[in-house]
């Protein structure tokens, strides 16, 4: 019928009020998947990303902590996902805590890089959405001019040296010699969620990086691990982030993934058994 | 091909019935997520959302039942989700009962605060169902002109004293002092399910509101903590809502909650498993 | 850029390109979570759609086979979706059979009521997949003009009489006063799966309908069952469907569904938990 | 508001920029699902299409990889999906590894038959994953001219004897016999994951093919099945793959899986069940 082609104002009446009525509220129920949330779009100087999400011995959130509170960083965007548990934690005050991701951007003035900085206290739950977080949080960066990743992480070991090795898997050789120029060990084995799919991700679209892993007992959130990855990243970032408050990064970590329930001594495992009912009874 | 733009007509011909025979099935398909029927767009003057949907000890399930008893309510709105069971219960009468929420108005003429109620049989159980129930309900709510949202739940103990302690967290310290006023103490914990992910993301989007959690063993409709909750809403709401019929509401709830399996003995929890296999054998 | 107006015409080549190029292959992707063919679109009068899907005993689903046998039926639709298994099973001739819904229609000549058949080897593996399943098949019912639908199941029962009680709930009084009037008592608990979601998105969109269920041990095709439920579908459409041939039914069935691993003996069962890996060795 | 039709020029504006603005966006987040990079589109005459994911015995990985080997190919095309896993693996120099499908294809020079591979490191984790792979893969081999397909698999069997039985299972009765002659015997059992959810899915297509499974223990990469197999497929593809060295693509294949944790000793059953938690701590 509107094939017709009789009245063509007629016709395109229709079709904008099908676009706004119909897509439009679908598109927006949709777009809930992963939603970001951008304040400002900060102009960097080929930027690199640092993902320091919650993972084996808290290694990359602590890191990113300790640069977030230590170097002159802005917060200029947010992340939501509904591959985010369905819940809030409560502050010490009483407020709310909800499942998010952040970034922020360091500008240098001192000749060290310009950083974008991927913090947060959870990753997705499901595989769809690590990769939709990883893409989107990818996006971005390319659109500010990041042309580098680094994806931290920790290796699990039984037992760790005082001094824990460090090692290292690129997305091509020149970026691997570097690593390795700096006291990393090739790395073998598998890397876990987003710290390995970002990598993998990265080489996709081009974008050079590498993903460092700390040996750790990976049980409690490591602060030595996290000094000896901030201690790489000072000489390859050229920055000169002071090591000394560290322990308060890795108390607030130890905090936060408290209250969300993602760090639990063994006498509360059962406890945790009952909480997968969430709200059934 | 259609870019040679020789003919405009044509072309624009072609779109539509593009649009009217390949997306608008899909976008139809696609919209069965969670579909929202409005029976009627109620003229509110900065209405409450309270949330009541089943949860630990059932205890906003309870409440707001009890304040549809009791007070003069319209539905004005149901919700369907694919990410609700796929079953139907029999009613006594033969009929049947699906998986629903709803929503509906209370127009004050005390000078009490307008309320809209969010009642139902069930959460989702994906997180995926969750945040779009919430982000559904939130965008209808902000539609009415709500400015704030009140969730309610269970903070489950292993013992219960006969006047059980309430908790709260709230998305800011003007309104947590508001309910600290009432008798709450400041909750320490998670708040899990639909309870918890409201605040936060009513917070997201400049809502006000709160978690009113209380003392509960969890494992039953428990009329008494549900008492002490409202005996909190009235003085909140400047409501006068009479407590006496409290029973009706957890009996009836009781019931419900037993219909959709929701809430069973320990010696059904056997029998429980074999249902999970649902329709295999 | 696009929005300067300085030309109408590239403007609109532009969105013409996008739609073809972006949006069309994204529809076509995202449409196969559940593809239904339509060989032939049927004139019916007034048609009751009987579902027949594998459940509790595989009642509904012996009985619309034999339907399916004896009625001068037509295949007229099939269905596939991506919440289907993801295997092929091999018939006894070396062929392959998959996953699959079909429609069939019964056009009467002799008084009785038009019939479309719900018949399938399989439901949907998830919920989402299931509320997609029955949205669908009831937006095609309606097309061909159904206004009423049955369900059939199994009641599973640890003992069952050898004339088993028949149990039905409904949309509504009258429809269930006439299944009460054929000897059906009424259903008290849970109908899963499609046999119980479709009664109630079937009430949601004005379709009266009800389920029919019988006492089963529900552990095996159950033919003494399936016979006693179409004693009471002859009578209710008006049928004289023989049910001395109701045996072979019966045994197809066990066939098909022990090819697609839905029927095993116990000693199948640790067995079955290997293959849950799939492919994983 | 937009329906006035009061300016033309105006409302088309606004359209354009809803598309570019809330389409576009949600279209490129959403077609993450499974994308496809094709770097040529070669021009094949009536190619087959041998697939070739890992799956019981390793079988199929072996085989494809091998004929990659042997035969002068090109790689013309990758696939991701964000239902494979979110982990990247090492290399032995410290580069990574992601789940990765890709195509190969071989153009005939001696008569034989011009093929497409498709190999990968992994199957999609989900039905919907599994279904929307062979979807997009069946799409490009159409495109491409393929009208015939093959799956290849092992059959788990507790003890197998020096020269396996080869079982096929086809879309047609010639398809069947061809495959008869050449020594298989007619498969009885399920068919799981990418080899039979492809010839189902073909079959629908009306594209001809068939699943040819050869006895395995399962439990390792099994090169004697894999000779066999590939026996079969030079005579029926009438190719003359040189087998001397299938054991480097055995070895090859072997070391792959293990670094994707497909593969692996009992011993270290329990330290994977670990790595479920994945980030997890």
């Amino acid at each position: 019928m509107l094939m017709k082609g009789d009245c063509f104002q007629t016709e395109y009446a229709y079709m904008v009020t099908f676009m706004l009525t119909t897509c439009l509220p679908l598109m927006k129920a949709l777009s809930m998947v992963c939603a970001i949330e951008i304040y400002e779009k900060p102009k960097l100087d080929n930027p690199v990303l640092i993902e320091g999400l919650p993972g084996i011995g808290f290694v990359a959130n602590i890191v990113t902590l300790h640069l977030i509170h230590e170097l002159k960083v802005t917060r200029f965007a947010e992340i939501h996902s509904s591959a985010f548990q369905d819940l809030a934690v409560t502050t010490e005050t009483g407020g709310t805590r909800s499942p998010i991701n952040e970034l922020y951007y360091f500008k240098s003035d001192t000749g060290g890089r310009d950083l974008i900085l991927w913090y947060g206290n959870t990753q997705a739950l499901t595989t769809f959405g690590q990769y939709e977080l990883c893409e989107k949080i990818l996006d971005m960066a390319q659109e500010f001019g990041c042309r580098q990743i680094i994806t931290l992480g920790g290796f699990k070991q039984d037992e760790v040296k005082p001094i824990p090795q460090i090692y290292s898997a690129a997305t091509d050789i020149d970026t691997l010699n570097e690593t390795l120029s700096l006291g990393a060990k090739i790395m073998v084995g598998q890397i876990f969620g987003v710290a390995g799919l970002l990598v993998g991700l990265s080489k996709l679209r081009g974008i050079k990086g590498f993903s460092l892993l700390v040996e750790t007992q990976g049980t409690f959130p490591d602060a030595n691990a996290a000094r000896h990855v901030l201690t790489v990243l000072n000489k390859f970032l050229n920055l000169r982030v002071d090591l000394s408050k560290l322990d308060v990064a890795a108390e607030e970590t130890k905090k936060i993934l408290e209250s969300f329930g993602l760090l639990r001594s063994v006498t509360e495992e059962k406890k945790k058994e009952e909480q997968q009912f969430r709200w059934f009874i």
